[in-house]
């Protein structure tokens, strides 16, 4: 089968892999029907060591259930389904409070062991507790949306969450990224009263305003706290949601959050340190979120996808075959894409 | 009146300073009964730059009102009071909502301008926001802890709050200081099922254990994060109480709490950035905390002081006279004293 792989920065290669296939009694096989690239996988595209092994690349994806073990419970054959980025049991102490993202028996798609969702097929490993049974057709009109819930749009509302976004609260989002847009439409449905996306590119700040958001600060740094203290009365945003992971975003939110409130960070950090110590500690500010344990999330957001209430599927503004997926790296990579959806 | 100034590392004065006055309507004048020495008063103590007009020093205080301003009105003549560790309005958006050490009108007692609670006597500004009236009398046998309520105690508490302790969580404090020691009240207070106190000094650590602690750790380091583990099933601790503030102390906190825990952040940090951002980000470790809002919880915690419930004046371990202040920096400082009670 085909599958994406990338061997080192700026080389990301479709090949020829081995089928996959059953393993445990707890998989189940997925024919993969829609993926996507994540702002995620452009870490690794910049900097990634060189290897001559690579790794399997993809965390999203939806498919048809083409076989199970088993002990699989939940699913069957010819369901479509939809993954989150982690896989994990469901069972254990971690997924049963709901962080499905600490499973203590799940793991990431991927890399050198297990199948990535930019590829034809993915061994599902612990398939009762990771996968979620879609009840619409494969050519259903909110495919992409619904494809959202396996990353970014979860991803947007774990932010939220974990700023404490609330009725009357003004938010604040770093990152114009399909996760901050996102992170948008989550503030919102969550009551938000006042969004402001810090941004900076005319084609995402735009859809920003169409999810919902109120202001946009295209400043970047001091500016950019300085217009979100004019923005908030001079107190900042109760609610700031880091969809970024740069030292220097992470510095901005904390600038930008009001006494008591919050930071929700989803960016991985690409620093050892989060920044602005003593700022955030004499404000109160806390310091919150990680991995979306998404798999929480599908059940949540699914009603308001599948009555159009939330409309994350409008992150993608490209679409390509598996073929296609090197050079939808480079567009996102280079700006010219928000987020690539493949089509199988 | 006698106050005490420190005017460098290690050179703390008690000396005669002008008396303590009325200036704003809004002012109470107290003369104080008791006050101490915190630990946060060490990390002047260690690195002030030398100074020719020095800093006033003391922010825990006891006392009797002796005059109030024209616009006062909850605080009257001969009321004994005691002071939280910030003044505030009690009026502004923060105060309302609990956040007094954000006061748009407060700040903190000392330096160069204002009287500090060493001393006599204490011009407080914002008296009807700042003060609470004690129902006791000046020989009061729990006179020492209602004086941690200025403090400690209430910062044991914060601690504890933004660490999410309630029923059957699995607390660890990170210090055995005084506010690490109040900690532990405040964790067995919010029902935690197991207190794990991280410290290495027997004296403290015996009193942790009569306040509650369950387990006493006193390794440092990744032996510290591994003991923590094997006590807690090898998961860690839902909510670590940061009471020390070193990077070395909070590096600890993050990697002893669960996936999905919190740490409570109250020791002042000595470092300009948090370490481990990544283990946090990836275990969705929450960090909260900052200067505690003790006048939010004098109220809440006073009955519990009142009726023998709490303790926390068994942190008090010497008692000086205001002229004995310096020698009492030296002691705690030497890790003699826990903490230096001050009688008028």
């Amino acid at each position: 089968m085909k599958a994406t792989v990338m061997y080192g920065a700026h080389d990301v290669r479709v090949e020829q892999v081995p089928d996959a296939r059953l393993v445990e009694p707890t998989d189940a096989l997925v024919r993969v029907t829609r993926a996507c690239i994540c702002g995620s996988d452009l870490w690794p595209y910049n900097s990634m060591t060189p290897s001559p092994v690579g790794n399997r690349m993809g965390h999203e994806f939806i498919g048809i259930v083409e076989d199970v073990g088993a002990a699989v419970r939940t699913v069957n054959r010819g369901d479509l389904v939809v993954a989150p980025f982690a896989w994990s049991d469901g069972t254990c102490e971690f997924c049963r409070q709901g962080l499905q993202t600490s499973c203590l028996h799940g793991g990431w798609w991927g890399g050198t062991e297990l199948d990535g969702g930019q590829g034809e097929a993915v061994r599902v490993p612990q398939a009762d507790g990771t996968l979620v049974v879609l009840p619409v057709g494969l050519d259903h009109a909110l495919m992409r949306s619904l494809l959202t819930l396996s990353d970014v749009m979860g991803t947007g509302h774990h932010a939220a969450l974990a700023a404490r976004v609330g009725p009357g609260r003004i938010a604040a989002v770093v990152g114009d990224g399909a996760v901050g847009l996102c992170g948008v439409i989550a503030a919102r449905r969550l009551g938000a009263e006042q969004i402001i996306m810090l941004g900076r590119h005319p084609d995402r700040t735009a859809l920003a305003r169409a999810f919902g958001a109120t202001d946009v600060v295209s400043e970047r740094g001091e500016a950019a706290v300085e217009r979100v203290r004019a923005l908030t009365g001079g107190l900042g945003a109760h609610a700031v949601l880091e969809c970024v992971g740069h030292g220097e975003s992470m510095s901005t939110a904390v600038n930008i959050a009001r006494a008591g409130g919050a930071v929700g960070r989803v960016g991985v950090p690409q620093e050892a340190t989060i920044p602005n110590a003593q700022p955030s500690f004499y404000r109160n500010v806390t310091i919150a979120g990680g991995p979306a344990p998404v798999r929480a999330y599908i059940e949540e957001l699914l009603p308001d996808v599948l009555e159009g209430r939330i409309e994350p599927g409008r992150v993608f503004d490209r679409v390509t075959t598996i073929d296609g997926v090197p050079e939808g790296y480079r567009a996102m990579n280079d700006r010219e894409a928000i987020k690539v959806m493949v089509e199988f």
